[in-house]
């Protein structure tokens, strides 16, 4: 026997975008369901990203979200990029007016699970076999198998939240869906440690020995990364190799503030560009990493997911007010457009950054020199400023 | 008999590096010899390329021969980028205060023979064995036959001005000389007509069939290129074939103004990145081409050429005024820092631009997506508009 689930909008992923849709469609009076793969103890351990551009802060406002974020987070008001030694800092308030926010995706999940808990959100979570359909026509469903029991779930639209692994994008007919992809040569060795940042701002480092970043979740805990072989294993790396090879990197200007300590988290991360077009389909729409995946280099991910969040939500709550579905017709090129443009920014970071095994030497000096193009140029610097906090949402 | 011949510099190569540096150390009362593999009247008649930054028309000015250049060059305060029919203006006044001067460097290259030879230069053409040699002592030298004799140039310092096939560069040992070099699978095929232009300003355009430039000599002299096959002969293109093309790739908006007409000059060039290190040897000095070359997407090999020769222009005036050796002993780095930063500029323009045959799909959308963004940001606009005019000096 299924049970039968009405709602206005069936979001598919309890991740920050699914959780940050379903708090702003709440506040404009809009009813969802939310259904995730997993649990929201398995949701709220993943460690993601940590770095906030003002308008994904702006978001978290506009959802009521916020308290926290501004109690907790710390303002970074430029970073550090570092080549074989000479640092450069991009000064962030000076070249654009804006702060990034250090406030981990982790603490952003928990804020909104307290906040939809508190509103009695409907939550189906341990979800695997989620199958959205009836994609075309005005009344598309959801259907899943949840505690033993078959639902279908029966909606106005369906939003795709469900990351890269996700079923939503899947949904697309492969005539219709195209997609873009780069894989990198190497992947993200990273650790959380119980120990004060080596800096006070990050430290994007570009080594001959490699690419390493000192990174932050607050004045206590540190985030660090290596750019590592893509076939490295976890086990390869002890804590005394990691550190050795995050000093070599850094140099010794910075190691010098370096506090190591035992890491509580270690893991491999591959990076990808990703780009899947439309990312509308029917009444189905992808945001967040279900459309598109950025390698992690300019802190995109959560932030682009964040975009994708404002967009889609004010196009839903203008066609409830309104009803007028204007800016759901054109949610899918207002996003990309704004999407290639942070892949851009991405790839070009990561390029500049990672040791490339393949690059011939004039390539190498290529990255050299547009290090000291940047270092040397105050517009160069605001273009990387102007990305780094965030471009205009539309 | 070997003839005997003393000077202060001797410069190989009288193309406009040669030129303007014995030029600008004649004004200063520094003693030259100018010899060259070729004639006047064939270095006159090469055809190269027409855009001067307002740097190389300063040091046109210095070196006194620029009422030709300021009377008949035509003031550019822009140029179009165009993407599959976008068109994008980057505003050089606007963004920089300055403009381009759209004069031929063969034009360059006249008013400075006239001035040189107005000025009784002592030049040796036709000289297509010059060894030059003893580049560590204090007393280098040039030998050479010319006419039937044997020349020897005794003098302080040696300016290896003599292009990418020069016998100048040679000279450095190999085991000091480094090259880094990038080849493009492609070519320019360029034609010179006497019309009027397609536009006011320069056109570069990326199409899916390949890049084209509209450029121009004068109001009543256009010069046009197209991307092609690095095999393609200049008897493949009937200039039947080289406008159509021309036209499919500028787009019906721009191309409804092309003025077509017999070419005067057809020719195919290949593209290349390269830069030599160092630009010293001893007392052998590189500048122009005989040290680097670059794509000719960003107009840059003549300015960039005589960025060089202002550098080495004002060590060796230093030299002989001062006694000091300061600026010599630092030319080498301070000439490449700059060349490496216009290096990376037109690898930057010549990767947006063309059509690269192994880009994948992924790194097309890249190409796009840099149009996209210099065409929606001020700064990114800027960034191309503060290279095009010209990096500072140092």
């Amino acid at each position: 026997m299924t049970k039968a689930v009405r709602t206005q909008v069936c979001i598919i992923g309890a991740g920050p975008s699914g959780l940050l849709l379903s708090q702003l469609l709440a506040n404009a009076g809009i009813d969802t369901v939310v259904l995730d793969r997993r649990d929201q103890a398995y949701i709220e351990s993943r460690i993601r990203a940590g770095v906030l551009e003002p308008g994904t802060v702006t978001a978290l406002e506009e959802a009521g979200v916020a308290d926290r974020c501004h109690a907790e987070g710390l303002k970074h008001d430029g970073f550090n990029l570092a080549f074989d030694g000479d640092r450069h800092r991009i000064d962030l308030v000076g070249l654009t007016g804006q702060s990034v926010t250090v406030y981990g995706q982790t603490e952003v999940t928990k804020d909104l699970f307290a906040r939809r808990n508190a509103k009695g959100q409907a939550f189906y979570f341990n979800v695997d076999d989620a199958r959205p359909d009836d994609l075309l026509s005005d009344r598309p469903t959801v259907r899943f198998t949840h505690d033993g029991g078959e639902f279908e779930i029966s909606c106005d639209y369906i939003a795709g939240c469900d990351g890269f692994h996700g079923v939503s994008r899947t949904c697309i007919p492969q005539t219709i869906l195209k997609t873009f992809e780069r894989t990198y040569p190497f992947g993200w060795l990273g650790i959380m440690v119980e120990k004060p940042p080596v800096a006070d701002e990050l430290v994007y480092a570009n080594h001959e020995r490699g690419f390493a970043l000192a990174s932050q979740r607050s004045e206590s805990r540190s985030r660090y990364y290596l750019q590592c072989d893509p076939g490295d294993r976890v086990e390869d790396w002890s804590d005394g190799r990691f550190w050795d090879e995050l000093a070599l990197r850094l140099g010794p200007g910075i190691a010098a503030n370096l506090q190591t300590g035992p890491s509580f988290e270690k893991s491999i991360a591959p990076l990808r560009s990703f780009v899947a077009e439309p990312m509308r389909h029917g009444n189905l729409f992808l945001a967040g990493d279900a459309a598109h995946i950025v390698p992690p280099t300019g802190a995109k991910g959560l932030n682009l997911a964040v975009a994708d969040i404002r967009l889609l939500s004010r196009a839903l709550i203008a066609f409830y007010r309104d009803g007028t579905d204007r800016e759901l017709a054109t949610y899918s090129a207002r996003a990309l457009a704004r999407v290639w443009k942070v892949e851009r920014f991405s790839w070009q970071l990561s390029m500049l950054l990672h040791q490339f095994p393949d690059h011939s030497p004039f390539e190498q000096r290529m990255q050299r020199a547009e290090f000291e193009y940047i270092a040397g140029s105050e517009t160069a610097s605001r273009s990387i400023a102007e990305n780094y906090v965030g471009l205009p949402l539309e």
